[in-house]
């Protein structure tokens, strides 16, 4: 018997009419349908693809043992996340070891700041793998916004919104053209370093961009008492035009 | 009569399995197609979507008056292409007014670095433009690298290759992950900059990516005689990772 192949299904933004071609093949005829969620929450993306999945298929919930609770930098959040990869690997390797394929869903694009890519790198060598792109959240938050982000040779800078102040504020002063991901709690901060490097005004904020709800305003003068962690901050390239 | 829609169709780096289910539909339905391309040859965004059109639609190639033959900075080259994009976005736009929606064909992502938002911020006001987001080239690009570009908090440069090797040689010594665009002629120069900022011997680069012919090497002892204009040099993050 052959080994089933392991799909890191990149979904996009959050549109299914924003999934790719293959993507939604892949999909749609899948047997094992494997996705991340905080415990306790259905899953934002397998809420993506609600109606979409093969009746019959079997789904495997992977729900992360800590998201926000601990800090970042503590110890003890890399132990337990790590140690949730690699149960999670196992159980997709037996999987694939028995011949099954398995599609994991992807919200944006697997190789971008993903959670695949921790079973990517334990997978690979073990049992077949493929990741399929996507388009990013910040693609579709810059086509949300109604303005090219990047014009001639303009230069693009992608930030986290969890670094330090002093980071984010060193870099925007050097790009052309910006995107902050990561927002939610780190909002305030986000904006500090916006105006140290006089973009605050030139900023617009993006949330949930290509799914309901979506909303796109200047971020000077808006009222922003609870940004989603999936907004996302640009700053458009203002680069040469004919 | 109402008027039709310009589509900005992202098509995604070239695979046409990797188009979005809206611009696969968007696209087999059209009766009218746009597309950008150096006049004699047949167009690479015609190519990708090459037996997916519609019997009977009618196509519209817009020659670039110019692409290589004179240098950006001159002013005739703005000259001779703002001329350009004026007369097509008078061409469409009589089309949109006559009623007729018109696909306009993009390769990667309509907003990043593309030529369509030349048309885009002419149409706008005039008729109904809307932007179809689709993956990027560089998606594609560290798809194919089968590593993730970006983790934990890394910061992602994007820089074009046609930028001074000073400016590329600083940015990249700030950077932790890379995406270097428009290489061709500029190879050399790229190079010269990834050395001076101790990336060379991290950086892959990838031809053709998600397109006939897709190659991956590292940068480092790859015989790089022609390096055809859309080749992207990826340097991958080492940001945290469980």
């Amino acid at each position: 018997m052959s080994a089933g192949t392991i799909y890191g299904l990149g979904l996009g933004p959050g549109d299914p009419d924003l999934m790719t071609v293959r993507a939604d093949r892949l999909l749609r005829g899948a047997r094992h349908v494997a996705f991340f969620r905080k415990a306790g929450r259905k899953g934002k993306a397998r809420q993506i693809v609600e109606g979409l999945i093969l009746e019959g298929a079997t789904e495997h919930p992977m729900n992360y043992p800590v998201t926000t609770e601990i800090p970042l930098g503590d110890p003890e959040y890399n132990r337990q996340l790590a140690a949730f990869y690699a149960t999670n690997t196992e159980h997709l390797a037996a999987l694939a070891r028995a011949g099954e394929d398995v599609v994991v869903l992807c919200e944006g694009d697997p190789f971008f700041y993903g959670s695949f890519m921790h079973l990517y790198t334990r997978l690979c060598g073990q049992v077949p793998v493929e990741v399929v792109p996507a388009i990013t959240g910040m693609s579709a938050a810059w086509t949300a916004s109604a303005a090219p982000i990047t014009w001639g040779d303009d230069v693009l800078t992608v930030l986290m919104g969890t670094l330090p102040e002093e980071d984010l504020a060193a870099r925007m002063t050097t790009t052309d053209a910006l995107v902050v991901m990561k927002i939610g709690r780190n909002f305030e901060k986000v904006c500090r370093a916006l105006r140290r490097a006089g973009l605050y005004d030139r900023a617009w904020l993006v949330e949930y961009a290509a799914m309901p709800g979506q909303q796109v305003r200047r971020l000077a003068g808006a009222d922003v008492a609870n940004v989603p962690y999936f907004s996302i901050i640009l700053v458009h390239g203002q680069g040469r035009r004919p």
